[in-house]
């Protein structure tokens, strides 16, 4: 058996549902994993730097009402805290990926596993916080941030070996879904949004997502990742859903062939990748033209199977704090072969 | 650099495609994995139990050139070609899984990892099977048989700790699928069949596929591996398809649901699963309703992801032998992030 201290930096939606799914799972993670756990340290923007000698009841700390102390900043807290694991889920920064790097930087020297659910730091400093990771003799995971938590990073370190990838496409964005669906029905672009915002997948502000941004950021993180090629945004051809008339919607829709926001990566004969993020009409008989919704996929191209698909059906919150709870356990277990269990 | 000595128990299709495979990827798996290999033998019912002291000529293998001494049974033949891993792909038994359950347990016995492509060794004898690989400190893996080698065992032993599964379903059963859309083009059963040789799916006798056998066997595994139940064959209601009019496929396809031959499991409050292999009426907006040809795919209900499905489309012989290479690998490696590469 042993006893991880946790500390979690940003602690909204997905932060609490990471922290409901850690106490539901707490018996299994004992009995099937010898996992044990306690909460030493939470960080938000509202709460500041917040720490505790002893565990923090989860209770209390999902109600608010739990007593820690107040730190200066990340590294006085993490040397009060001791974290073994840190969470970061703080808010998107895709201009740079800052301040979450900064934070998963220390976090990581500080010698905790560090998971996150952002993006950005994948795209503009993978190679630098996956080495500190190494040196330390810790993970940095991040399964979470392309499709919730479906296997997509874990597939190709775990379970495909010695494949050499030719190219994926994706639909990696459930507002652009939500709003081309709704257009199709009839109905505006704005309330699209508002359908969005209600299902809670989109921002207040949703040019992140309409502008396609996020997807491209999730097209990086795999390049950088997946296909060890240094993709940056600007590489990507982009080309957001706002020019597109619910028209011309409808009609593609009827004919078999709705528009998706779509997102495609080629890996060239010298190894470069071209890439790109624009609405393509995709047939409802193409792997990926069943996904509707809050729904995100991925196939890939690979030289041993022609083609491989990977659909999580209406991902929720739980879904993504699944993905970072999974990051967790895998850090930290030998597989259940070697565990003699498998 | 590790040196394995790599032994083939049956050496017809798949095992021709591995050793092309394998050939064709040894640099890559030199550099980036520290394997070399060499195959010192192979077994089949025409060649009987050939060994060499030294590594035999893949060339001369495949063009049945080879001179090898041949041996009178499986141990004295595995005492002198002496492997380090196994690969068992020997025609199927699936009423009791011999003569491969017998192989299995010798090859293990004997030390070697050992990975094989049938199934009912893993439906009759899992437990005994994978006991004795933990006991010998190797593994037993069997990656390609269920969807060739779109990962389904490796996914939940390597990527999704911690999750319980609701149920799965699945389109697990190449030879249906093509006779069902050879029907609903308005041609016979016969003619489906035969379309479904030529592409090389299924058999001289159909029987195993088109009566459901081939996808109980697969529930079966699956139930048995991931499931962790001891589902056999008879609990599962079977019906193949062979009652089914090409007039009422036809206006199934017609009303944008056609029939496959569909699998199905759920898992109980008590814990028992009830499963069924039937021809079912699938919507094309279902996960599973664009999975044609000789396309497979499974669909699996988690308490932490509402759905998730993997497609493997038109996966082909070198995709039956990845997963045995795959397991392979798997099986000898250590994580990428073990290693410090990833």
């Amino acid at each position: 058996m042993r006893r991880f201290r946790l500390c979690f930096i940003g602690f909204g939606n997905v932060g609490r549902a990471l922290a409901r799914l850690l106490a539901a799972k707490s018996a299994e993670l004992r009995d099937n994993y010898g996992i044990e756990w306690e909460i030493t340290g939470v960080a938000t923007r509202r709460m500041g730097w917040r720490a505790s000698d002893e565990a923090i009841d989860v209770s209390a700390l999902l109600a608010g009402t739990e007593q820690t102390q107040t730190h200066t900043g990340i590294n006085e807290w993490l040397a009060y805290a001791k974290p073994d694991v840190v969470f970061e889920t703080t808010s998107l920064s895709p201009e740079n990926g800052q301040p979450a790097i900064e934070y998963l930087r220390a976090s990581l020297q500080s010698g905790a596993h560090t998971f996150t659910a952002n993006k950005a730091p994948i795209v503009y400093a993978y190679d630098e916080l996956n080495q500190i990771a190494i040196t330390q003799g810790k993970r940095f995971l991040f399964e979470s941030t392309v499709l919730d938590s479906a296997p997509v990073f874990s597939l190709f370190r775990e379970t495909l070996p010695a494949v050499k990838i030719r190219g994926f496409s994706g639909v990696f964005n459930s507002t652009t879904n939500i709003i081309l669906e709704t257009m199709e029905a009839g109905r505006s672009f704005a309330e699209g949004v508002k359908s969005a915002q209600e299902l809670g997948v989109a921002e207040t502000d949703p040019s992140h997502d309409v502008d396609g941004w996020d997807s491209v950021m999730k097209v990086c993180a795999i390049a950088r990742v997946v296909l060890k090629t240094p993709l940056l945004p600007i590489h990507v051809r982009r080309e957001g859903i706002r020019g597109l008339d619910h028209r011309v919607l409808q009609a593609a829709r009827a004919e078999g062939k709705p528009f998706k926001l779509f997102a495609r990566a080629t890996v060239n004969a010298d190894g470069s990748v071209t890439a790109s993020v624009r609405p393509e009409q995709i047939a409802t008989t193409d792997p990926l033209g069943n996904v509707r919704g809050t729904s995100l996929a991925i196939h890939f191209e690979l030289d041993t199977i022609p083609g491989l698909t990977i659909v999580s059906h209406r991902p929720n919150l739980q879904s993504t704090a699944y993905g970072l709870l999974a990051d967790f356990i895998n850090a930290v277990s030998p597989t259940d072969q070697q565990s003699g269990k498998y």
